[in-house]
């Protein structure tokens, strides 16, 4: 008799500067396919496993959520360390918790929180070139922060989606969104390094039911315009309102983008799952 | 006639992480080769850079100074902005200054100071793996800063030193050694993320005259069995008169060293050069 089969739920950081994003791709390595062959030479079994939401080439994350089904019987916590000894170490497994059997990391998920960095210095450091965004002048973070609550509530966020064929609705509700600016005293590379100034980092948080494609980062393309004092909250809201993606900011670039936090409900709670022809599109950065 | 020559002094930082180190190897990339090829592109001439000391593969600076001759007449900041753009993302130029036409980063030096940056916390960041040297168990950092003063002033340091043939002395003067701890809370993709504490790396500082080969990295090697409790600093003083290598701690690895900094005197002070025959040894990390 095979051993029954079990769900597991995987929580993930990783480092994308060296993949081609989330997704198993025709060109370029994936961290999909580097997680599934990681399983593979673990459990023995070809499992394909469920992601929140994919990531793109450069993006990071901190908290991904991955869901798949084995038979391997070993505990939580020895299936955690036999996986990670057969992944690279720019993956990390923080996490490995049984969930219920038909758990799905990308259907179940309630909220996901995103962080974008912005080093906002005069000097760009080498060591941070792949994990956090320059911006030379100094950025008004009070007045981001403002403007980005503009967008907190359910709107219509085409006008921050990159295009994207299968989409069927690009409305959104953002819960939470914060802009703030962070001392870079205890970065270890930098602390002491004259003439380092102590408040280096702008960081955009943001909490949501989904991100469209590139989303996040056409915000952040829009916020550094209002950092900058070229555009204010109104100049924002008017953006939303005219659904015009050539009206937004640039897409800001993937290295400062962290996948910080992935929420689901309470296992007892989660909904009886939508039938097939109802799922929602796929989820994006 | 051709334009006079002059000599520049510049201030370097850079990830080492992509480099077999800063000197021109036969296989892998060397950072100086990287400068020396920017250097050509830009002056058209072929020019040969001192730099104040090597640093082996992997490792970074903050403040690497490296000294060259030229006749392009750029005014420095020219200079900085038409190099740079001839260079990769993982190497900054912070300074171009004009020097005495016989300056010459490592014979003038007078100090240079290291950091060694330890992520002293149970949980491994992918995204600190280039960085910073990971150590699971909390260090006794206090112990540690204790036992690094026994090396504070003049001492003959071939315990600390990986084997080097061309070695005249191994004596050297540790003006100052500080290991403290820093607080993470500003490291912009883990601040927020659970379960971070919130004091998770370990640096030690030391500055000195000159550094044997693999000084600094042995030296840590040996404060992390002081930071575990297994030794003490009457045993860092035992292995420093005992002046064996292999009772000294293993090297640390390379990717948690910083150059900080070189110190020079203010070029009115500068003695005479040294004749050829008397010239200190190569400098290392």
């Amino acid at each position: 008799m095979s051993p029954p089969i079990r769900t597991l739920r995987l929580t993930l950081a990783y480092d994308g500067t060296n993949y081609r994003g989330w997704q198993i791709q025709p060109n370029g390595v994936s961290l999909q396919a580097v997680l599934e062959r990681a399983l593979k030479k673990y459990t023995g079994e070809t499992i394909k496993v469920a992601a929140s939401g994919r990531t793109d080439a450069g993006v990071h994350a901190v908290g991904q959520v991955v869901s798949f089904r084995t038979s391997l019987p070993a505990p939580c916590e020895g299936f955690l360390h036999g996986l990670q000894n057969r992944l690279p170490d720019d993956m990390m497994i923080r996490k490995v918790e049984e969930a219920p059997a038909d758990f799905h990391a990308r259907f179940d998920s309630i909220s996901k929180r995103y962080r974008y960095v912005i080093h906002n210095s005069p000097i760009r450091w080498p060591f941070l070139r792949n994990y956090a965004h320059w911006h030379r002048g100094r950025l008004n973070d009070l007045a981001m922060h403002d403007a980005v609550q503009v967008l907190v509530g359910t709107h219509d966020f085409r006008c921050f989606e990159t295009d994207w064929p299968n989409r069927k609705t690009s409305v959104r509700t953002v819960s939470e969104a914060k802009v703030a600016r962070y001392d870079s005293a205890a970065v270890p590379a930098l602390a002491g390094a004259p003439p380092v100034p102590g408040d280096d980092f702008v960081c955009l948080d943001i909490t949501a039911d989904g991100f469209l494609y590139n989303m996040v980062r056409s915000i952040v393309g829009s916020l550094i315009h209002v950092g900058r004092g070229r555009w204010t909250a109104a100049d924002i809201r008017r953006i939303l309102e005219n659904q015009s993606r050539r009206h937004a900011g640039d897409t800001a670039p993937a290295q400062g983008l962290y996948l910080m936090e992935v929420t689901y409900p309470p296992d007892d709670d989660r909904p009886v799952r939508a039938p097939q022809g109802t799922l929602p599109d796929a989820e994006f950065d």
